[in-house]
């Protein structure tokens, strides 16, 4: 049995703060419901305090979602909490997820207290918060860049104070798993009353390691990752929802699962990147238009003979219909023998080689060679 | 004193091959020249045998680039290997890479041989590519998948052939970068001759662990890192090179560097995305349009206080002109006074009170505000 990792999406919140990504409460209603049908275990709604609207949106989706945990986000601010708990009451599981600066950065050049003060903060947070509802998340912000005995004290504080979850996010995207991993081992070693809340990982993406970061995390402790779906979000944006929750299921050194239905991937990636503007590159790993696309003749070869060769994903796992096979001036013969049979044609060793020869000078000239081309070429030779 | 890592890039090649990327040959020298210029050690400029067009290609790259190694790919196979040693003939500092498969699903599903004769094949391949070359690369195609026992025997040969460089590929993108890095370990204390060669990470994205897989390399020995701009490459792409190369510029536990000129970054991206049809997300790290945006209240009021609270790398470093205070119903006082003075005008605390309430209404039916909605909004208000 693979021990199991909340999937907490935080595409409404972190996601939706970024410039072009607005979104109206009606829109983030159609998001939040299709996270709950993916099977996302807690959804991260809203800053309520932060506008109308978002105060409204996370209301709306509280009354409205009932089998995912809704959480608002809050600062170690009375005010942030008391609206966030307002905006909160229908729900059927609400969280409040508040927190502070902990990293020496932020406390001297941001937040300009003390390292005391700080942890004063974050326990009342965490005290205030509990009077409205019984699950309490603390993020400690940079706690990549925060030094590791002093974060365990932040943590050991808000503990005692009630948090259920806390958060240790990497703000910056600075850390490299190892480092990463090693912060998680410590607070699970050193921080008594661990066991007693979940650990939750928060990446960001800004040196291109969130994915492996937040595995890193969970190899070492945590059970919760923070996520988006296509890695959206603030700068270079948040771990991958469908890279880590890939990952967990396919690789065979990660024994941990999630309570993610695969199969709705695709579909909600289509949904967040039209509704929120914000393109897949085609290049993007699970999710990305090339994701499952096979071009050069040898892997094309290779993909004929048996999918395993280059694929570690069946594109149907993650809703996808099926793995292409484009012609390009890279195809070899296999590719192209493969697509002529597809349209129904059967040549012989030497017809096919004329082909092969015709095609790789048509494809020199053309970024893909589409079935028409195909069609022609084999007119013109004579040999369909 | 850190370690030198020398930068591969197969923008060309493994970038090139991709559906819609295809490239002529001018402009394939437009790129070979921005990157010789950026300071890539190696250029992979193309596969010679796969097509006419790719034939000329090389060997235009070939006979103008001076400064960087120019590299052309081939399988095990005599033509092949005849082949890119014609089109690498004019080059200053030329490279064949050559290589086979050599997991178990590989060798007998795809190449239908037993383990004995792709070792056979493989240092065949490296002998008769010495007879061109002195500059030989292997690699081991499926590397990721391959049995270490048996990887290291195969390494071991072709060392003993004569390549100078041993590639280690990810083909499938499946490893986690605990896992690729005791590969790489463990060739580095089972090879006999493993010293004679430098050690090349080729990682794949599939999973969103390319760059992580590629430093994992590195800190276990590696010394090349094979990579395209952007991050293209066939299904989910490659390693992106502006993530490995700013991850060991600016990680003070990475004790490595390249030569890579960073401030070019930004521009080559935008060169190849352009020339190359393959757009780049706005989330994408280093180089996607909000690599140096802040737009929550939380972060910009952060950033304005001090860059160091929310960015690891200053954008020039990059090539970027700088980072960006973007206005939306997510932005707090801090940034909105920010924008407020750069537009020339100033207001007292109760005046930005009064402003900021008008903007959160207004921002919360637009996606961003832009200075002339500002502009505006300060006029109805007659506070400017």
């Amino acid at each position: 049995m693979n021990d199991k990792v909340f999937i907490f999406d935080t595409t409404l919140r972190d996601g939706e703060q970024v410039p072009g990504c607005r979104l109206n409460t009606e829109e983030k209603l159609v998001i939040a419901r299709a996270l709950e049908n993916l099977g996302v275990d807690i959804i991260e709604a809203g800053f309520p305090i932060s506008s109308p609207g978002d105060f409204e949106a996370v209301n709306r989706i509280a009354r409205e979602i009932r089998n995912s945990t809704v959480c608002g986000l809050t600062r170690a601010v009375k005010k942030d909490i008391e609206v966030a708990a307002e905006a909160l009451k229908p729900a059927a599981k609400p969280r409040i997820h508040t927190g502070i600066g902990t990293s020496d950065q932020h406390i001297f050049t941001k937040l300009r207290l003390d390292r005391d003060q700080v942890i004063e903060r974050g326990v009342a947070a965490v005290k205030l918060a509990k009077t409205f509802v019984e699950d309490v998340e603390f993020y400690a912000e940079d706690a990549g860049r925060t030094d590791n005995v002093y974060l365990a004290r932040v943590i050991e504080a808000v503990i005692a104070a009630g948090a259920t979850v806390v958060n240790i996010p990497d703000t910056t995207g600075y850390c490299i798993p190892e480092e990463y991993g090693a912060k998680i081992k410590f607070l699970k070693e050193n921080v008594k009353n661990i066991d007693k809340a979940i650990i939750s990982t928060h990446c960001h993406n800004d040196l291109g390691m969130a994915t492996a970061n937040s595995l890193s995390g969970v190899s070492n402790g945590a059970r919760q990752i923070e996520c988006t779906v296509n890695g959206i979000g603030e700068r270079a944006g948040n771990t991958s929802m469908e890279e880590v929750v890939m990952a967990m299921r396919k690789h065979n050194m990660l024994n941990f699962d999630t309570a993610i239905h695969t199969q709705k991937i695709y579909e909600i990636s289509r949904l967040v990147s039209e509704t929120m503007n914000m393109p897949v590159q085609p290049n993007k790993a699970i999710v990305g238009d090339n994701a499952f696309s096979h071009s050069s003749g040898i892997h094309q070869d290779g993909v004929i003979k048996s999918r395993d060769n280059y694929e570690i994903i069946d594109p149907a796992e993650v809703g996808v219909s099926e793995s292409s096979i484009v012609l390009t001036a890279r195809s070899g013969r296999a590719a192209l023998f493969y697509r002529i049979q597809k349209l129904g044609h059967t040549l012989d060793h030497d017809a096919l080689e004329v082909a092969y020869q015709a095609f790789l000078k048509k494809a020199d000239t053309l970024q893909t060679v589409e079935d028409e081309h195909l069609e022609e070429l084999l007119q013109v030779l004579k040999v369909a």
